[in-house]
Order: structure tokens, then sequence, then C-alpha cells
């Protein structure tokens, strides 16, 4: 890829006509393509450039080497910009200023670096005072330049700055940044300066070219910064595809008093309200907005009322100005027929646009925009589906506080991303992870939280803050994430020690249990009981709509009546895994197991068993009355041995007592039941090859659950009987032989029949690979694919926790492949077998039940393969519905688009 | 299958003609082939008729119910031999006797049914009295039928007949059956009635018919018996062939002194020489000869002069008979142009063949012949090569005794199978079986041995038995086992109780280590040292006509500098394996590689490689100055971390110690690296991407190793550094940067450069998914069979002890897959990791390094699948070599015989 082959490194936009478009996202990242839209929209955006992603791609092919023609291209871009502006980069009497930002396909907020106020040296500060007229202003813009170009550019730390910053004011008494006037600004610049000099050696860069590059090639840098990583893996997004930076003009909402910087949705982001919903300030740079430092005003007088505040609103402060941009939020509403999150500024009063792109939402505003865009004729059905991420559905799909529940509610805040949530409380990143990684449920609180704090707010239930709005990191990234989030609970006081915080004179201490409701801002002391979230309404309208699209089923792993019933109420069609060895876990039911596991004879097996078939017979009536009417895949015994045997002395003498053996033996048989992989061990059919009679009990509490549940039903349950780690077909027919022969045996005794099915896990390579001899015996597959992904991967997931984080952060593999189906290798696999499996028997029914059946992607790579079902867990059934739905849409698309 | 759509399921023979010929083996068994050819070449075959292994596969399928037409196709066969033999079945005057026997399409000795002497009945024996003119023979013949057919038909414990005859005989004081006349059988044979009417309620069947079709049964029920399926399992014989069943007309070796039965190889079996080589039995029938049970006559003067033996060969008893049986020899071995194996019957002076086939024979035995048989112009240089089965090599190339080592000979037998063994002397098969699970040597010594003992004698190092010659079980079966042994030392002593054996006054107890030399039959007193073999004439003539046709190269997985000596003295052309970890087990480094483990920082694994790279170089240094201008494999790190981990308190603490650590902090660090699965766990190339550093130094070792050895020499080994158990090509990637920059670092410290290339084993079902993607990086693929195997299986090698066999015997699999590839499955990936490989690196060299690279089946598999090498132990090398020429020259006969 070189620069005379590809031509095009940047693409101008701005002076009412741009060379990019918003169809250009991949080449121009969002914020570029967006940008280059609303010039040609005749927006007032500020002209600019945007330098494209595959720069980017190719400076890191190249060991950070640009490709040539690069440097002339924005040369010449930057000559336009200045055309356009008429000021001249670098030029003492008429300077002109740049920001320069990234700007990747997929936004990733807060991630990546941004330099504003570029072009300032000691000699354009002055042409920009006289300029502005404003001497304070300039000086002001030049130490913010030099304080963020220094951070960024630099790598001279914050906190030298700051400190420089907090003495001078201390030693002068001043409280507020705004007490500085222009002379003072003038001496902080100096020192500013000076310590630039001593940290590196070498003076603050004046030639604007120089500053240029510089920030060019930090945001370049910053794709690659391990918060990106970070936020890149946890959002599924390829290190490949890189990002744009975008060249533009400045302009200044901190010009006075009639000048402010603002973000806006044009729709509420939490509530799907069609109201228009934002905040600004008056006097300030964008970046003070987000950063979440100073509380801002409320756009509408609405909202300002709803919230109870006593500072103006923009619609109030400056009424003709929020008339404009209230037009241009319609006109980008129509034109990208979709809600919009806006950034602008206002500059002596002049409206200008600086980014436009479709707004993140709450799952709950998800479905009321799709619903309300659609009835506004704006978008069809087709696309009201489309337009919800199944993921996010999760958020909805939890708990939320008992309204009856006593509660006692020690503050409040923004209610930032919904949902309740219980945890014990923590101060740090580090802490809410590692005490996730225990098991255990926390609660972030934090002042605020920076990009640094993501795999802390990924590992926490819910987080709190003291600073920061509706827009600040921490409520982004916790509505992303679908995590629970209260925001700029002011009254909080949190020890800087991270041991306790106090509110309103009480104290909660690490490690105390606190409950949050992110749809209220509440924050209660103790657990305080959650109730199931009722659906309906929006969530109903979109999934009846999906469901008219769908072609794969929807089913649920469940063994217990509760989730079944569960399942079912979320819209599942039936159970796809019933794992039977889940049913043995109970108290009065594991002796008899290890009973059964110790027994070194068949009789002394069939006794256990004999004793264990009323366990069985009974959990599956209820079942059985829980799905009447739908199929239900049972897999026979499938235990990880090691995991019913007792473990230690003390459980072994209990064991033994209870079995009235010696201590002795049992810990000889537990010897030898020992394995080096139980993994790759004597499990799955293995074990119903070598005990034919554990198949039989389990054949014939199936059977004699399901003529007594058939009994006088109109739609009698139909099992799928399911045999797991299949690797021959001679496995399946002899497993199948006994629940043939044990299926006549109990309908003979029972003078009555029932209609079920045998089938097979395809969970291993070698089924998948021989999946048209298995298909001659096996009625349907059902795809393990949790341990086809170890298998193929040759990669257990007991042990994978040792490095899989470090493949991740290395970017060796993109996604946790047991999370995401490994499209690339395992679903190879799922292709062939199920091909191979319809080369034989070409109805063969087809399922998914690893944890990818409520994964959408993997669902979504399902469709594509033409299985019939999919199988997860009931709290991700609606999720699986609504991506089962898309998937099917896109390809119907795609489809049409190439017939 | 039915009758009507298959038409002809039995075939007659003899009385000039044949229905069958040799080329139907499939059909007809070997037997019945041979049978069948035989009366075509007009030499004397008693008729009768084949059943055809077709009916026994319809059995089977149809839950054992012979197809429609079996009957009357039976009967109308059985009229053709009445018409031959001018006898009528069931006859009262005139009977025809039959005999019925099994014949697989494979030899499957001893293993199933046959009854002889079939027809006789209360009435019938008194008409072959009459026509025999010997009423004690017709007696003696009907009591062995009766004895025969009861123990294997109507399945009457022999021993109850034994009973009856020793108590009869014990009662008049006769010592040997032939002193018992007419009239004692006659009583003997009514008491034989009454213990069968006693044991199962019904007397002892009269109708012929009903007899021929019990017996016709029986012998495809013994198909399926168990010794059958472990024979068939050991040789990897599929059930599906079934077995033919032969009916053919009685001749009797048993009338008196004109008649004899006996057996004859047309060369010697065990060294080849092209001398007649057999035993006969005067007055007996087949079953006594191979049975073992008399000592045999020689057939030839020169043998029984060389075995100093009394009784008269049949070259001098009967030496017209003899000259034409002479000629037969030739017409046979000119017919099928090569050594045949044939028994034959003189009926009162007469002649008859009662089977011929190939012969089995001793891997030098195979060699000579082959050769000879070439000289002789018989055969082709092509079908020399083919003619010699490259597993038995194995015979050939292990030790044989020291002839400069102290002996203390304490008995002789027959040489019946040749090389040399040592081991704890056994008495029971099951005895054998145990001790050799524990990795102990054994010598299994028994009376004679019978297909039950099959088990032991596999497990057994060698087999000496008291009684048999060399063509009883216990030869033949040593023989096709390639297991030294020593048949019919008849001075043993066994004491019953299996505690020990006395010969000459010396006592060898349970336990006792012996040696024997089955090449000349010597058992001696302790563990002989045994030297290794010289391999040359005839073998070295048959490996390079071999090596003219080889497509493939053959390598050997070799580690120390003796290994590749051995190795390339068998001829391998390099390494394909050379696994670095195994350089690691001795005691002055595996401390260090503990220490290396146990570390817990980069820092601290640098201090303990440091100390591991002088060792690793020189062990380079060394096999590279074996290899010289050969290719050597070397593949990096893949150590199963717990093999080198301390265990056990006292041994802990040793490495605490030597570490300079706490016991504590080596626990804990030891808990921390368990893993659930190592063999999916922190392994292979993840070892390589978590610390760099080991690659690291390494690739350094090699460097330096290579350039050392590179200095002067003309031929310098080229390094192919192997990274195991990648799973994505971004592994391999950071793996080759690492050793990328490694040679370019030493490279520049040395100032001179060596070539090398960069691989990767394919030993993950994904590696061979995504080989199109990893052969952008790897240089070449080495398949890793043994892991792939276990990958694709989900079969963990340790642990599949625990149900494997019984996989085995229950036939879900028809070979161990750790021994022989999987084709179905396993072979599958290697299929298609080798096309996708190519389809990107169209001359990416390809080779396989699993213990599969030694075995003939598979290296057939890999010459049809392209590979460019294969790699296996060095002392399988010959063997190697060999199935890949007839791998190469059968694919070519296939190209050629379908174009």
């Amino acid at each position: 890829m070189d620069g005379e082959a590809r031509g095009k490194w940047v693409y101008a936009f701005g002076g009412g006509a741009s060379e990019g478009r918003s169809g250009m996202k991949n080449l121009l990242g969002g914020k570029g393509a967006n940008l280059a839209e609303m010039a040609n929209l005749g927006l007032p955006v500020p002209p600019g450039f945007t330098i494209t992603t595959e720069v980017c791609t190719a400076f890191y092919d190249n060991d950070r080497q640009y490709p040539d023609g690069l440097k002339e291209a924005v040369a010449e871009a930057l000559s336009k910009v200045e055309g356009v502006t008429g000021k001249k980069f670098g030029d003492t009497t008429n300077p002109l200023l740049v920001s320069v930002r990234s700007g990747a396909r997929a936004s990733m907020p807060g991630m990546m670096d941004t330099v504003l106020n570029l072009g300032l040296n000691d000699e354009t500060v002055s042409g920009l005072a006289k300029l502005s007229g404003d001497e304070r202003f300039a000086y002001d813009s030049y130490r913010r330049f030099i304080q963020m170009y220094g951070d960024v550019v630099l790598g001279v730390p914050h906190h030298t700055f700051e400190e420089i910053l907090d003495t001078y004011k201390d030693d002068r008494d001043y409280v507020l940044d705004t007490a500085l006037s222009a002379q003072d600004w003038k001496e902080v610049i100096a020192q500013y300066k000076a310590a630039v000099q001593e940290e590196l050696g070498r003076p603050f860069p004046q030639d604007p070219q120089e500053q240029l590059w510089g920030a060019i090639d930090a945001v370049f840098g910053s794709w690659m910064n391990e918060r990106s990583k970070t936020y890149r893996r946890l959002n599924n997004i390829p290190a490949e595809w890189g990002t744009a930076v975008n060249v533009q003009a400045m302009v200044f909402g901190n010009m006075g008093e009639t000048s402010a910087t603002g973000v806006a949705f044009t729709r509420n982001p939490s509530t799907g309200e069609r109201k228009v919903y934002g905040e600004f300030l008056i006097n300030a740079q964008g970046e003070d907005v987000v950063a979440g430092i100073r509380t801002p005003q409320n756009l509408t007088k609405e909202a300002r009322e709803e919230q109870g505040s006593d500072e103006a609103s923009l619609e109030e402060a400056m009424p003709e100005t929020y008339q404009e941009l209230s037009d241009v939020f319609s006109k980008l509403e129509d034109h990208y027929r979709d809600m919009q999150d806006i950034e602008f500024t206002i500059e002596e009063g002049k409206l200008y646009m600086l980014q436009t792109r479709n707004g993140k939402r709450t799952a709950k505003a998800a479905l009321k925009i799709a619903v309300d865009l659609c009835a506004e004729g704006k978008i069809s059905e087709d696309e009201a589906v489309l337009r919800v991420d199944p993921a996010a559905l999760d958020q909805l799909l939890h708990p939320s506080l008992d309204p009856d529940a006593p509660r006692d509610v020690i503050a409040k805040g923004l209610p930032a991303s919904p949902g309740a949530a219980s945890g014990e409380v923590v101060f740090t990143a580090d802490e809410a992870e590692e005490l996730a990684n225990q098991g255990r449920q926390v609660m972030l609180v934090r002042v605020e939280t920076s990009p640094e704090d993501i795999h802390g707010m990924h590992a926490a239930a819910g987080i709190v803050t003291a600073r920061g709005g509706m827009t600040s990191h921490a409520a982004v990234v916790a509505r992303g994430m679908g995590r629970a989030c209260v925001c700029g609970a002011g009254d909080l006081r949190i020890e800087k020690d991270g041991s306790k915080f106090s509110v309103h004179g009480r104290e909660v201490r690490k490690g105390d249990q606190i409950t949050i409701d992110g749809s209220t801002g509440e924050i209660f002391f103790g657990a305080v009981p959650t109730i199931e979230p009722e659906l309906s309404g929006d969530f109903a309208k979109v999934m009846e709509w999906a469901d008219k699209h769908r072609r794969m089923r929807v089913r649920a792993n469940a063994e217990t009546p509760l989730d079944a019933k569960t399942a079912r109420g979320f819209g599942a069609e039936g159970i796809g895994l019933c794992r039977t060895e889940h049913m043995f876990f109970d108290a009065d039911r594991i002796n008899v197991v290890r009973e059964m596991i110790l027994a070194e004879s068949e009789q002394g097996r069939r006794v256990a068993l004999d004793k264990l078939l009323p366990f069985q017979r009974s959990d599956f009536e209820q079942l059985f009355e829980e799905m009447k009417g739908l199929p239900i895949t049972i897999r026979l015994l499938d235990p990880p041995l090691h995991e019913f045997l007792p473990h230690g002395e003390a459980e072994i003498a209990d064991v033994a007592k209870a079995l009235g053996r010696e201590v002795k033996d049992v810990k000889e048989r537990l010897s030898s039941l020992h394995e080096q992989n139980p993994m790759l061990g004597h499990r799955g059919c293995r074990l119903a090859v070598s005990y034919p009679e554990i198949a039989e009990m389990q054949a014939r509490a199936i059977f004699e659950a399901g003529l007594a549940s058939a009994e006088g039903a109109a739609d009698p349950v139909q099992p799928e009987i399911m045999v797991p780690l299949v690797s021959t077909k001679k496995e399946l027919d002899l497993v199948k032989a006994v629940i043939d022969q044990t299926a006549a045996k109990v309908f003979a005794e029972k003078g009555s029949k029932l209609n079920y099915t045998v089938g097979t896990m395809i969970e291993l390579p070698r089924a998948a690979l021989t999946a048209d001899k298995i298909a001659h015996t096996a009625e349907f597959f059902s795809f393990g694919t949790n341990d086809l992904t170890q298998t193929t991967f040759g990669l257990s997931r007991d042990d994978a926790g040792s490095f899989l984080p470090a493949y991740l952060r290395q970017n060796i593999l993109d996604q946790d492949p047991f999370v995401s189906l490994d499209q690339e290798g395992v679903g190879q696999l799922v292709a062939i077998g199920a091909e191979k499996g319809r080369s034989v028997r070409s109805l063969i029914k087809l399922g998914i039940c690893g944890e990818h059946g409520g994964d959408p992607a993997s669902i979504s790579f399902c469709e594509g393969v033409g299985l019939d079902y999919v199988s997860c867990s009931p709290y991700r059934v609606p999720i699986a519905r609504l991506a089962a739905a898309q998937a099917s849409l896109v390809l119907r698309q795609q489809n049409e688009a190439s017939s």
C-alpha cells in the first residue's frame, strides 16, 4: 500500500462542500464522515480535513512510517482551510488555530488523544489577542494548549502543570481560575515552558508545523495505547480498523459570555422520550463538558425546571441560537433517521457544529426510539428491529428494586444508567476486579472515573461517582456496558485512603453493602431486594416485530422448573439443553451419586441407580409439566466426575461413613478415578458405554415421567434424548440401543407409548468431521460449542485464565472464544458438521447449546449456517430472539443485494 | 440384502472344476478360494462347497437369520459332492462324511471352530466300519466326532469327555488311546452320549442335516467369539469382513499305517531357505499336528538328520507319495509365485490337498524369499518390495544375544520365532499382561498355548512352551507377533500351581529372569546381554530396491547424539522432531529448569535461562555434528510443566533448598502452576508467547551451535525451528519475530550467517482448519498427530487406559488411534491442513512426527495426502522406508489402473 497507488490520504470538508460523506465511515472514521456530511448539508461546520484510517493501518504495517505523499496532502488541505477561514497557520497577525482529534469507525469515547488550540506560540498568541480583542482569552488558550500538548504529545505529566498552577494560585490567594488575569497567565506560561524544558531537555515547540505533526503522531499512537486496546477488546472492535485524524479550524466557546459549548441528544438517551436533552457551559471549551469537571446547565427550560436548577437554560439564555440549534436537530434527525448525539460550540453568538453521530442509548431508550421512529414514519418495522442492539436488552431483563421492600436512602445522584444493583463497596478498579474474580458482587465508588477504570467498571455490578454529569465518562461507559450507574452524587465524601465514604454524617466502609437504582439516582444502605422486570410496551412491540422475521427457534438451557418457567416467560420455544448432572447436586442426592461413582461393580451401581430413579423421574415430571407442548432436549449424564467426588479428609470421612465403607477403600477408589485431564477423560457417552445401566436408569426416568405427564394431556412433551461427547457412530449406536430397549420395556410395562427422538451433541472435532456417519443414527445434532471450542483450540476453559487475558490484550485473539464463537476455526467445524449431517439426513434438526447460543454475533453465524434453533440461558432468550431476527433480516438483505 | 437379489450364496469346488477361484478371497475366504483354485489346477482336492462371507455379514446384519435361498443352495451343493464321491450324506451303507471349517479373508489360525467327521451317527458308523473294513477306525472317528461336536456345537465342556475317557482307561489300566479296541470305543461312545443327554436334556443329534446346520451355525457364531475379536483387533481385521464356511468331503489320515496327515511350507518360514519344511503324523487326523499334542516327524530326510530324529521322514517312509507331494509344491509355488503353507492328508496311500495359502514367515525369511523369488525370475523388484511386511522388520531391528556374554543354558527347545529376549518368568497370560502393564518385561512359560493365551503372548517379551512343534499354536502366533519363542522344550517340568518350573534338577521360580534365543531354541538362566543386529544381505537388497521407489523422505525423532547415530545408521534422512524438553531431564539440568519454571519474574527466568544456554548449545553442537548435511527440525520447548516439577514433600524440600527459597514459597508457586487439564493448558507456544525469553534462549543456542558447527563445514546443518501448539497465525508471528530478532543479533555478534526456516506443528484442529492463514508465516508444517488425535477425539492419552481397551474390545474403534492414524477423523484434518497449507505456499514442506510416522498404514495415508516426509523413532526408520516405498508403488499402480 503506497501513496501513489492509493492516491488519496486526506479528505477536506467545510466551506460549503466536502470530499467525503457519511457513507465513508470505514475510511474517514465516524467523526470525519459526519463532519463531511454536515458540511454537505450546509450546516455551519468549521472547515478542516480528515487523514484516513488507511494511513493509520499503513503507519502500523510499516513500522510507524507514514506513506509517501501524506505530508504534501496535509499541506494542501491545510491551505484550503486557510482559504476558507481567511486565516493563516502560524501567521502572527491572523493565525489559524486547529484542533487535532481522533475519529475511529466505531465511537471510542475518551480513549484516544485530542489536542486543541494548536498553532499557538509566543508570537501567534499575541495575534490571537489582538484579533479577539481579549488578551486574557488568548493567553488562557495558550496555557491550555501547552498543558494539553505537553501532556498528550510530549509526555510531560499532567500533574506538573497542575502543581505550577495550584502553587501560583495559592501564592496569590486565588481560588478560581477566572481570577487569573492575562498577565497571570503569561507568568504561568513562562513557568510551564520552563517545566517542559527541564523535563525534556528541549524547549516547548514553537513551530506550528512541528506542533501539528507531533499531534498527528500522538493521535495515531493513541490507537495502540492500553486503554484503547482494552476498550476495543470489550467492544469487539478489531485493531485493523485503525483511526482517522481530524484537523479542524478552532472555534471558541470560551470567548466570553456570548460564547458557549455543549452536547445534546435529539431524544432522551436514557428513556427514549422525544425531548431534546443536553447540557452546555457558557464560556468554556468542549472538553470541559465531557470531562464532567463543572456541572453544566440544561438546554431547555423544561429540563431546567424538572431538575430544579437555578442556572438559565440555553433556551432562555440565547433564545435565537437555541432556535437555530433546534432546527439543526430536526434537520439531522430527518437526514440520519435516528437519534443524534451532537457537539456544538457558540462563538460570540455564532453556532458551529462540531460533531454528530447516532447517539448511544439505553436498551429502554433504544426500544422506544425504534418504535417511535417507526410510528413517525421515519423507519420501517424491519429497520426498527435492526436498530436495537440485542446485547443491550440485557439491561432490561434483570431485576429492579422491589417497590415494597424497606429501603434506607443515603444519597441521591443522577440517574446515569438504569437498573438496580447491590454490592460490596470498593474504591478502586483493581479491587473491583479482584473481588469480582472471586465471585463477589461489588459496587465501584469513585470521585469520578477515567478510562483507566474501565476494567473495574466492567467487573462491578454498579458504579457510583461523586462528580460529573449524565454525559460524563462514568455515565457513558456504564450505559454502554449495561451497568447500573448513579453519577454526580455530590454529597459523598470519599476518604483518600480508600477506606470509606461519608454522606450526611453516615459512614459506609469498604466491604459494606449498598444498593443503587440507576433509573432514579438513589443510593441505599444495605442490599435491597429486587424483582423481575416487566416486559411490555415498546419491548413487546419490538419483540413481536422481531418474531415475525425470525427463522430460527430460540430455546433455553434449563433444568429446574423455575428456570423453565422463566425461560418460557421470556418466550423460549423449548428446552435445548437439560443437563441432567445438574439435577444431582442437591444435598439429598449427591451422596447417592457418590455411591454410584464409587461402586466397583455393576451390582453396586445398580443399587445406587435404583435410589436415584425416583428423584430423576420426579424432576422430569415437573419439567415436562412446565414445558407442556414444547420440545425438551435432555442430555444424558455428562458429569465431570471430580465435581461430584469428595475432597479433603473430612469430606471423605463423611462419605465413607454415609456409604458404610472404609476410608481407605474410598481413598483407593478416588485415586483410581483420578484423571490427568478430566476434560479429555472418562466422561460423556464413554460412561454410558462402560456402564449402560446409567443410561438405562435415565432413559427409564424420562419415559416413565413422559408417560405420566402425557396422561390426558393434549400436547405431551416430546423428549429429545441427547447423547454427549460422541466421537464415533458406534458409540451412539450402543447408547441408542440401550435407550430404545428401555423404551420398549417401559412402554410394555405401562401399556402406552410416547414419541421420542435420539440425537447427539456435536462437541468434538471428530464428531463434526464424521457427522455424515453419525447422522445415520442421530435424529438431531446439537452443537456443543463450549467443548468444541476447548478441543478445537486445545484450550481448557478451566486453565485458560493463566494466559487467555494476555492473549486478548496482545490481540492474538480478538475475542474470548468461550464468549463469542470463533467463526474462523470452530465455526468451520460447525459448518462442516451441519453440511455433512444434512447430506445424509436432509431434515436433521440442528441446534446450538453452548454459551454461544445467547451471543448475537454467534447467533448471526448460526443463521448463516442454517441451524434450526439456538439455545441459551433463560435471561438471554429475548436477546437471542432479537439477534436471530436481525440475522435473518440481514441475510435476506444480503441475498437480495446479491441477486 | 436378500437371497434373490444376491443369487449366489454357495460355491462348489472339486471333481476337476470349481465355481470359485483364488481371486475371490473376499467372498470365499482364503481357504475356500484356494481350495477352488487348487481344484481348478487339477490337484487332488476332496470335493466340497463354500458358503460365502456375505452370508456371514447378512447373518449378523439380520439378527442371526440366514438369507432366503441358503438352505436350498446348500442342499444342491451337497448333492454335487455326493455325485463326485459316489457317497450319500446320511446313507447307512455308503455314508458321506464332511468337515465344516471356517475360512476368513485373512488367516486367523485356531481362532474359529472346526468340526470333522460330520455325518456319523449310530447307523452310518457301521456303514463306515464296513466300507473301511476297520471297525475300530469307524468307532474312533465317531467318538472323536461326538467329542468335537459336543464341545464346539453343543457347548458340552471338553473335560466332560476327557474325564469319561480317562476313567475308562484307568479302570482298564490302558495308557495310550491306541490300546482301545472297537468295542472299547463303543462303550465310551455310549457314555459320551449319556453325558450329552444329561448335560443338555436331549440326546446327541442323530440327523446328519441337523448336525450339518448345527456346525454351520457354530462356525458363523465363532466369528464373534472373544478370542476371534481379540485376534482381529491385534491384527487389524475388520469385523465386517465376516468368515466363509467350507463344507468338504472327509478324507482320513487315520486309516492305519498307510495313512497320514501333515503340514508343509514350500520354503523355510523361519530362515527363508529354499527347502521343503514340514511335519507329518502317521495315522492321525489333521488337527493332531496343528494342536501340537504329539511331536510330529519331519518331511525330508535332510531335516530329520539335522534334528537328529530317529523317526522316519515322509521322504523315507512313503517315497512315492513324497515325490507326488513335492511336485504339488512346485506347481503351487509356480502358480502363486510365493512360498506356500500347505495341509495335506494321505488316505491309504492316496494324497489329498486340504489347503494352500501364502505362508506366514519371519521378517528374515520374508526378505530372503522376496530376494530369491526375484532372482528366480518369479517376481519383479517392485513385487519383492511389496512382499515384505514392513511391520515385521521390527523383528530384525532388535538386539540379539551378545556372543561374547557368558551364558548359562538350562534347556533347549525348537527355534520357533527368532530374536532374543529376557524377562521375568510368569506362568499365566493374565500375570503376563498384569506385569507388562506395570512396565515389566516378562517371559511367558506354558506347557502349551491356546487361543485364550493371546493377550498374554502379546504382553510378553518372549514365549516358552514345553510341548508342541514348529507349527504349534505358540509358534505360529509368536512369529506373527514378532515375539521371540522357543517351543517344545520337553524337559521343562512346570508346577501346576504356577510357582516354578524345574529342568535337569534346577529350579526356576516365578519372577526369576530367564533369556531365550528364538533363533537357536536355547533357554538361559538370568538376563544375557544383547547386541544390535547387523543389517545386510537380503535386508540391504530389499531396502535398496525400496529406496528406488520411495517418494517420501524418512526422518527420525531424536534428541541425543546416540539416537541420531542409530537413526542415521538405519537410513534416516534427517531429524523430523528434536524435542528440546527431553534435553532437560538430566540430573544436572532439571534443577535449573525448575528454577526457571518457579521464577515469578522475567528477571528470575533469565537468570535460569542463562544457566541453561551452555547446556542447550552444547547439545545442539553434538547433534549437528552427528547429522551433518541433513535437515534437523528442532521443536521449541513444549514441556508438560508438571513433569518437571517436584512432587512429594521430600522432593519439594530438596528443590527449595537448591533454589534457596522457602518451602512455603515453592509450594505456593507449585499450586499456582497447577492445572486441571495440563494437556489443554499453558504449554507449547503459549509459553513462548508469555515468556519470549525462553524462545530467545533456545533460538540463541540453536544459532550459536549452528554457526560453530558450520565453521569450515562444506555441508552445514540447516535448522528448521518448529513452534509447537499453534492455534492462530498471530501466535506464530509473535514467536517467529523473537526467533528472527535473535538470529539477527547472533549473526551480527558472530559476523556470520546460517540458513534456517521457521515453521509449526499442526497439532490442534484449529491449526489444521486455518492452515491457509498460518502458512503465510510458516515455512513448513509438521503434523503432530499425537496431540491432534487427543484433541480431535477429545481423548487424553494419559487417561484413555480406563476405557480405550474396552472400546477396542467392543469394536467401537478398530484400532488404537494413538498407534495407527484414525484416517476417517484425524486424517481429514491432516488432509485439510496439507491442502490449505499448499493453497497459500505451494511448496511448503509437509511432514508428520507423531507416533504414526512409523506405522505402515499411517505412512500409506501420508503418501496419499502427499506429505514430503515422515518422522519416526530410530528403530522404526527401516520400517518407514519400506512402508513409504510400498505406499508409493501401490499409489502408482492405482493411478495406472485408473488412467
